[in-house]
């Protein structure tokens, strides 16, 4: 692949929220991930997790050139050391919890996402290799 | 965003395994993620997170039509409910040890992807809100 081949990525479906004016800041709200229907199928045995990781794309954010930010402490910090949307690609990472699949839709609670957005992909937590689980407890994290 | 259209995205960068023929499930293993020397600026920083997650796009999978697979245990599971790469959009997403920065390349440990993955997003573990970190350690898995 070469590295100016671009990818194409049709998304899966799409966040609906109870209101198109919801703080999606607010983690204790419920929202849908509205699937295609095709993928309906795709969501079966979902139910026994509690918790999927979320990938969406922020369709509105448009600053993608800028390469460092302020989290506050007063130091420029690179935008892949933060959570800041504004990346190169606004991809959206949020593990929330499962509430209930239905069908074609999968409820969930603390997706910090607009209303209409495009999800791209929907994966278990946690992550795991040859039968064990990787949770990773023992971390480090800036003081800014 | 009308549901058939489509999301182009350029890769930050890619992924560059010592030896192309390197057993990638090794989590042991180190290896380089190579961003375009416009995006070296927004690593400034990241070397005060111990993790982050890098998201990736898996080229080499083909199989992206199938809804169900057999994790074994005897049922059919839907393709969301699993980790494995046949997704609709065969996204990958890890949580890696970051060993360090280095100019335009990110050092790190863990990551499951093949020499020359293209590379989407890099973001720190964990995700926080309201100057809270969100870590999930209570969470519940299925049996098989």
């Amino acid at each position: 692949m070469s590295t100016s081949q671009k990818i194409e990525i049709d998304p899966i479906g799409f966040v609906k929220r109870s209101s198109s004016n919801e703080n999606e800041r607010d983690r204790s709200l419920v929202s849908k991930i509205v699937l295609k229907k095709e993928f309906a199928k795709g969501l079966d045995g979902i139910e026994e997790w509690s918790h999927v990781y979320v990938i969406f794309w922020m369709h509105k954010i448009s600053d993608k050139e800028k390469m460092l930010i302020h989290p506050g402490g007063g130091r420029n910090v690179g935008i892949f050391a933060t959570r800041a949307p504004i990346h190169p690609n606004p991809i959206g990472l949020t593990l929330v919890e499962l509430v209930k699949p239905e069908e074609n839709v999968l409820w969930v609670r603390g997706l910090n996402a607009l209303n209409d957005t495009p999800v791209l992909d929907i994966k278990p937590y946690p992550d795991w290799e040859n039968r064990k689980l990787l949770v990773v407890n023992n971390f480090r994290t800036p003081k800014w």
